[in-house]
């Protein structure tokens, strides 16, 4: 683990820097600072180390996809600034959220410079790399993952208190919620390293499932997790009524009357106690343990889809971070 | 004029038809209504026109640009859905806006959305035409006009009772706010007809002076138009408080008592008699038929670049479009 996060660290700077300098010419500077303040609030930049190890394990280089690597990491930030704001979380990273220290107005152009500035971003990658035709995928496989995250925010919206939904739609809108810009980050970094289709569609889907374990053992970290090392009180996800995974197994499999009670949980609970109330029924349906399970059988498949690539280091490396998806505290 | 009318809506038949067909398959349908709203209420669509119309004076076909003049009007409806949420606008082209159907989480998604799927449409236009290179070229085109729009509006709101605003930066504001895309339309005509790199850049001018002289042209009819025709109280911009290039003027030319007297109208008038009394000030320094003057400025310096094309109904539509830009009513 040690190893890895040494690993992160040491890309996370390149990504910082290539970030820095292309966002240092926005105006006015209320706009510029705004739009930079998330980037430089201690990320852990996954996305982008995912881009550049995905490139190296199948030949290319870290120049090949840095500005790529980069604009996903814009792209991810973006997304945060807009959720805070639907949201109005009012903490990110342990900071103010950008709309709490400008105001909706900023925070709304913030995100779209960030979008707009890393389209831009990925088309300069023609400085550094040979061929138009993998920019020209990076972009429709970047854009694409933007749809999605999109519309994985919109599902997660109409989710919001809808005590009927289904696994299966649950999944989906994680997917394209949390898995979609992973998947694009892992696929983008095949395509930079000129891999051929097969292993394009490899790396993509193992982003997705580490993208899908991502967001499960974020649902199961909320109810298990040292409070401290969380970082926030256990079941905030409970006392805030959100769906889960953990909660659409426990509705799908309960039966009426646990239904009934964790339903008025979720739609009144405040206390310690309500959440303890829930979690006897989520444990009395397994559904904790399904949620671990099912994180585990995606880090499973994902580190599977990775037998076809030759030992490397970058190969332990996508090895170690599919485990560290799901062996994290926080 | 009607000819030309008649020409716009050809083409906006067309780019409607590619806009429709593409937005068909966003999810949930919340988020596909309100983002396809606004592209189905009546805009003129003259940026994704003069992309076509670009691409044909230079020899290109409809069918080469038609994706990329789509993806340049959702991002033009993507930024009046932003601006509307961010300037409360409740009403858009006659009816309520975006955020006003929905809410203001829907209205950034949607924006969000048509702003994804735009880059996505011109990645497809692979389809369409032989060259990738071209295709980047245009991305990186619009990517750019995207942050130019973006840094536009963040001026625009940093403009407001900001009453010692040079013109020159208020040149630049509504250049990027409104000239970038229409400037970013005609080049991106230019690029996918395959034209040199002279041409290109002549289109970018073009677009760039009819760009400056159509924001112009509003801040002028916003005082000399007939009430009925424009939709609006005339004076609006006056009463709201609004800078303009005609307000720059008069506060840059003004004597100390004409500003002061303009400044206390511009922050507390709101009856047609301030009105009346702001146009006085205007007049006396020669504002209106300054700001007249430079849109007629910018519409001559625009077809003066168009002599080097050769004589045919797409140069005589380019030259329409530049007139029309300063001979519109509303």
């Amino acid at each position: 683990m040690r190893n890895l996060l040494d690993n992160l660290e040491k890309y996370s700077v390149s990504v910082s820097k290539e970030i820095n300098s292309f966002l240092s010419n926005i105006s006015p500077d209320n706009l510029k600072e705004a739009s930079i303040y998330l980037t430089k609030s201690g990320g852990k930049m996954l996305r982008p180390a995912l881009a550049i190890i995905s490139c190296e394990a199948l030949g290319g280089s870290e120049r090949n996809v840095i500005k790529t690597a980069a604009a996903i990491e814009l792209i991810h930030t973006f997304s945060l600034i807009h959720d805070d704001i639907m949201d109005d979380d009012d903490v990110r990273r342990g900071r103010p959220s950008v709309h709490k220290v400008w105001d909706d107005n900023i925070a709304i152009l913030a995100g779209d410079t960030l979008f707009s500035k890393a389209f831009e971003l990925i088309s300069f990658a023609k400085d550094d790399i040979d061929s138009v035709e993998h920019i020209h995928q990076a972009i429709s496989t970047v854009a694409d993952a933007c749809v999605k995250i999109c519309e994985g925010q919109a599902a997660d919206i109409c989710f919001e208190k809808n005590f009927k939904v289904k696994e299966e739609d649950y999944l989906e809108m994680i997917f394209k919620k949390t898995g979609a810009l992973i998947a694009a980050a892992t696929k983008s970094g095949a395509i930079m390293a000129g891999a051929n289709q097969d292993e394009i569609n490899i790396f993509y889907e193992y982003g997705k499932f580490i993208g899908l374990a991502f967001q499960i053992q974020d649902d199961y970290l909320d109810l298990v997790a040292d409070e401290e090392k969380l970082g926030k009180p256990v079941g905030s996800d409970i006392v805030e009524g959100k769906m889960t995974i953990i909660i659409v197994h426990a509705l799908e499999n309960g039966n009426s009357e646990d239904r009934e009670r964790l339903i008025d949980i979720l739609k009144n609970g405040n206390s310690k106690e309500d959440v303890r109330l829930a979690m006897d029924i989520l444990n009395k349906y397994g559904s904790l343990s399904y949620a671990s399970d099912l994180a585990q059988k995606y880090v499973f498949d994902a580190k599977k889809l990775l037998d076809v690539l030759e030992d490397t280091h970058h190969k332990q490396s996508l090895i170690s971070i599919a485990d560290f998806v799901i062996n994290r505290e926080k």
